[in-house]
């Protein structure tokens, strides 16, 4: 199924169940009102938002209505746990940190930012960088899971921008809210695309309009999901609603007639940027200036939009 | 006025209001059921669980009952975010990390231990150490605020114990769930205890029954509570129930006969180690084994309990 939470003045928001085509949607009030609720009693409150789920795709949801991506908060507005890792090996090459293994960091999960809310940033030379991920949300983790265990504890899986400010040195300085897309689905519906404990759909990333990336989520994933999941909860249990960030999907250059060759494009500027450093000596692209724009998506085989569409602005932050 | 959460059961437990003396409590039910609901309306719900507490301090209070701190869950029992600063920089400079600049990172805040909870690690050789520390819970937080500005921001205080697994490598890994006092208090109940943004208390701690630390948590905070604020919100906004923790409470040493004295003892191991290490050329204290309890509290003026007491035990965890 796919679920979402509509905007209405309040913290948490109001759990919507969206068709499969994302076309029309049903409040699931009387189930559960807020996302944090059905995590929490997922046993109990999720085969009761697919039955409406079934219902509102067969069109027969009395009181049904046309979803507005613009109208959503992140699926999970506000989560008590957002861990970010290293699930691809290829990009802390790119850019020359660490030896590729797996890192896990705890990561801000206090605001989660909607799929066209803007990203704010205080100074347009902090070097905004856009991240397109994927990102899964758990339900409750045993302590000392193996990596194919903890796979059976994810609930859903959504996109994500996790904005960098490059030009910031300090770690937590340097990470504004991470933005999500529209809708978080379960994953029967990626079907064959969620294998091995990665989603193996085409990243399409847009910046100011023209297509930047076209990277697979799958193909050069060096840690699964499980494997980030398992790594996080070896020493202490972690509890429902665990949002689990992949870092920058990424693909790792090849050698072609002697030149480092990068067919797919980036999903973030630093790597961009590294390999242009790579090829030329420098850098060239410049990061994100005030009133640009990056689009986030992956379409089924089918060519429909799986998550709903990432659209955000980089907008100035005014400070106190 | 002193707040408190009671275990029945959920995830977020119920609401108390606990008198100045900690010896009565009474529900807030109708006014919050959960500690995270009063933080998200502060201004409107803060005034009424104010008067329930007057009226249950006189003795006027219809429904109270003997307050138990083993029934306690942490105060806010899981948080959106948590932050823990490097406040105390004695404790960097014994343990040899950094250079006493303010380092603020993100922390596990999914579960948020009560007082009375067992402290829960797989391997008894982890190295597991206790650690006193001073906790704030924030309002929502505008970015870019001054520290004095930072620290209006500020809702409630309690104690901490942080525990880390010293031979554990993994930053992540060695960090199980923080535990916090019974109570969490407003500022005003601290008095002049609360002076520039920190806590002029003792940290009592013990171990085992026996007292190791009476470090004074105001004298040597390098960084106050509205410092951590302010860096952690310098790019972005913090919302309401952000916990902060201080980090090890610490004092410096000081040169005494061509010696390093350290008179008040220690509020962590690692701490105590360190001293050794410098006084002898060697380390002998172990780290806590099962079964071994620290108990951590501090008192007013008064000689009450502020916050009541922290009383954990070192337990084993059972993996899958």
């Amino acid at each position: 199924m796919k679920l979402a939470t509509y905007k209405d003045g309040t913290r948490d928001g109001q759990l919507l169940v969206v068709s499969r085509d994302l076309s029309t949607a049903h409040y699931a009030t009387g189930i559960a009102s807020r996302m944090q609720q059905a995590l929490d009693d997922w046993g109990f409150i999720a085969p009761q938002l697919q039955d409406l789920y079934e219902t509102l795709n067969n069109g027969k949801a009395r009181h049904a209505f046309a979803f507005n991506p613009a109208m959503c908060m992140a699926p999970l507005p506000r989560a008590y746990q957002r861990l970010t890792g290293t699930a691809y090996a290829s990009h802390a090459a790119w850019l020359g940190e660490g030896g590729g293994d797996l890192v896990v960091h705890q990561a801000a999960s206090d605001v989660l930012l909607g799929a066209h809310d803007p990203v704010l940033c205080a100074d347009q030379n902090s070097g905004a960088d856009f991240s397109a991920e994927i990102a899964v949300i758990t339900g409750d983790v045993s302590p000392g899971l193996s990596p194919d265990d903890a796979l059976e504890c994810i609930r859903l899986v959504m996109l994500s921008n996790c904005t960098t400010l490059r030009h910031v040195a300090d770690r937590l300085q340097s990470q504004p809210a991470a933005s999500f897309s529209p809708v978080a689905v379960t994953l029967d519906e990626l079907g064959d695309a969620w294998d091995n404990g990665g989603v193996h759909l085409t990243m399409q990333v847009a910046w100011n309009g023209r297509k930047v990336g076209m990277c697979d989520a799958g193909t050069d994933m060096t840690y699964h999901f499980g494997q980030i999941v398992a790594h996080a909860s070896k020493t202490r249990a972690l509890r429902a609603g665990t949002v689990v960030s992949s870092g920058t999907v990424s693909h790792a250059g090849f050698e072609q007639n002697g030149k480092t060759e990068w067919p797919k494009g980036y999903s973030c500027i630093a790597d961009k940027r590294a390999m242009e450093t790579a090829l030329d000596g420098k850098a060239t692209t410049d990061f994100m200036q005030f009133a640009d724009t990056v689009r986030i998506e992956a379409k089924g085989k089918d060519g429909q939009s799986v998550f709903g569409a990432i659209e955000q602005e980089l907008a100035p932050l005014s400070l106190i």
